[in-house]
């Protein structure tokens, strides 16, 4: 029995729509073929989430052809073959022989491929930046005639501003997320272990809502006292108390696509100067998401809530946040002071203000928004408020 | 307040014997500094598993001195803290200025810092394998008397042999696999989402047993019919039917450590054919656990597996297992005919006989065992068996 196709995230024209947009930059440097080997430009230009990128894989863009061939490990072609939207046949398993093997790997299938269709002697665009050192070396040896094109930021920055049926996406997974909070204010409770609070929460993740699931697991972070002021910790082996004072970070994920949110719990009475804080970003996220419009920069984004928290007498170090889309962080964007990207209806960014003020001290709060064509659309519906239990 | 110590999954004397290791290699090979890169050997060798490695960070490991030095975002040092054995004067944090930077990045505060130590004209070890070009191209060019080593695999293949300390966490990390199964038999059923039963069994992983919480997510695959021959997707949107067959690859995690487990389930009454092979592949798991002992090798496992499922008729593509310690995957030993890796006792191994065999066809069964002084202990206590509801 042939593979079925599963039901697809996006129509076959979304799909084809991202593939003009990276042709017409191919086009532009003069490069034949493209070989994209990040996992989240794999599933913005195919639909393919399975997670098989910790082996080498490339999904392979020629101009002269519709739809993208896709070099992958064999025993995960049948799962490209479900989720794609191309063509089974364009699914090429490479041998087990290339896995676990110190001298060859699935980058031999890949540039194995391109000889034998004649493409190795091209301009041969390659997502450099995050490859490892030896595979660059590898295709520049196994290709000797070809004209290897960083292409790293290609499709990465075509990502940036997302389509409507993308946004809607990001919306089913922002209600996930709000009911991930909703859980929360059920179950942080003094006596209670953080790992069983957490088991709670990521389940409600995994149910997702509205008859739509989480389809991943994302990144989830339940950061209480002592460690309320680190940002990437997972929970630890300790019983929530009075005095806890608990900061979430999480994602839910629809299709790949995540919508981040954080919120800042507190056990019993807020102390002042949490309560000072809290006041301060409020205020800041509110002046932050009030100057969003198409044509400011993100620069413009971080100095509002900057001078707006300056107010209330303290700073914030990391930045307040960047693009978010497909496997949460995109790295383009920025909202930091220094970033000059202009801002365009339907880009997504983390709102991210959680703030880590001393080593014993932080706050969370963070919410995912949508640049419109006259200011902001925030996609959580939960109050800006410490939840206090 | 400083941050206190939180929990240490090992005791001091434990890192030290670990790094004692590593130092005698740099001086074998003439390094004066290392720069640990790989976020699973930095676990490895300080205890630090908070997930902040999406951005540079180094553990710098000096012939001189007892403990290193911790180079991370300033955000996370106070995670680090908490988490590492070493002095909390010895972790340093680098300033936000150097994330979202096109330009910079937290590698430059690395060289920077080995500069002002008087260590970049010296024998600099450097995990080159899985860094990108661009950051390899930083160091050479920020420090230009530096003789640069590729120390990927030093780390990495230390962590091969277990000590007791750590066998006795990845036996933790297997009692809370093996409640993962057990909560699969209660909610297997038709008419159940994919969905809500993940939902169920990741929870457990996360609340874990005996008192022990699962430390973090690992990778979780429920793979139902028509999936049931894929290794790496999540779970689908579907509802489980009679005639499902559901294939559960998923670790349970302690301290960073993971004990991996597979197991097949089917929603009525299996197929001849399923029952065929499964017949062969509980066969060759015995097979395969009856060899081992120390001298053998990692392909000796797989000949003993491969030449018993032939004799049922039936073949297996993919590799046999692996090393499997921080962070699930070790890139090391393979179980696979050609690899020559011989076995010693505390070597443990995900002995992964999940089997792709046609594009609807597959079938889950795994365990994760040590090698003791004379064969194989297997840490999971449930039966091999296919899982009728």
């Amino acid at each position: 029995m042939a593979m079925p196709k599963g039901p697809q995230a996006f129509p076959r024209t979304e799909y084809l729509r991202r593939l003009s947009a990276v042709k017409a930059e191919m086009k532009r440097q003069e490069i034949e073929v493209l070989i994209v080997t990040v996992s989240s430009n794999i599933t913005y230009l195919s639909g393919y989430t399975a997670r098989s990128g910790y082996v080498p894989q490339g999904l392979i863009v020629c101009l002269k052809d519709e739809e993208p061939c896709f070099i992958v490990r064999r025993c995960d072609a049948p799962s490209a073959k479900y989720e794609m939207f191309i063509d089974n046949s364009r699914i090429i398993g490479y041998p087990e022989s290339l896995v676990g093997n110190r001298e060859m790997d699935g980058f031999d299938a890949v540039s194995d491929f391109l000889r034998d269709n004649g493409l190795a002697s091209t301009g041969v665009g390659l997502e450099m930046k995050f490859l490892p050192h030896r595979s660059i070396g590898k295709f520049k040896a196994k290709m000797p005639q070809a004209t290897l094109v960083d292409f790293t930021d290609c499709v990465t920055w075509l990502r940036l501003i997302k389509s409507d049926l993308e946004i809607a996406i990001m919306k089913e997974a922002a209600a996930i997320a709000d009911a991930g909070i909703l859980r929360a204010k059920e179950v942080i409770r003094p006596g209670v272990r953080e790992a069983d609070a957490a088991a709670e929460i990521i389940a409600t993740l995994v149910r997702g809502v509205n008859g739509k699931p989480g389809t991943d697991v994302s990144d989830f972070h339940l950061c209480a006292s002592p460690l309320a002021a680190t940002p990437h910790t997972r929970w630890s082996e300790d019983v929530l108390h009075q005095g806890s004072q608990v900061n979430f970070e999480f994602g839910a994920v629809r299709y790949g696509y995540v919508s981040a949110l954080s919120r800042t719990f507190m056990i019993g009475k807020p102390s002042e100067r949490l309560r000072r804080v809290h006041e301060g970003e409020v205020a800041g996220m509110e002046a932050a998401l009030a100057v969003v419009r198409p044509g400011i920069t993100c620069g413009d984004i971080a100095t509002a809530f900057n001078s707006t928290i300056k107010k209330y007498g303290f700073e914030k170090e990391t930045r307040c946040g960047y693009s978010i889309g497909i496997d949460w962080l995109e790295p383009t964007a920025s909202i930091k002071e220094s970033d000059r990207t202009v801002l365009q209806p339907n880009m997504t960014f983390h709102l991210l203000l959680n703030n880590w003020i001393d080593e014993d001290f932080g706050y969370a709060l963070s919410e995912t928004f949508r640049v419109t064509e006259t200011g902001a659309e925030v996609f959580t519906t939960l109050p800006r408020e410490i939840f206090v239990m």
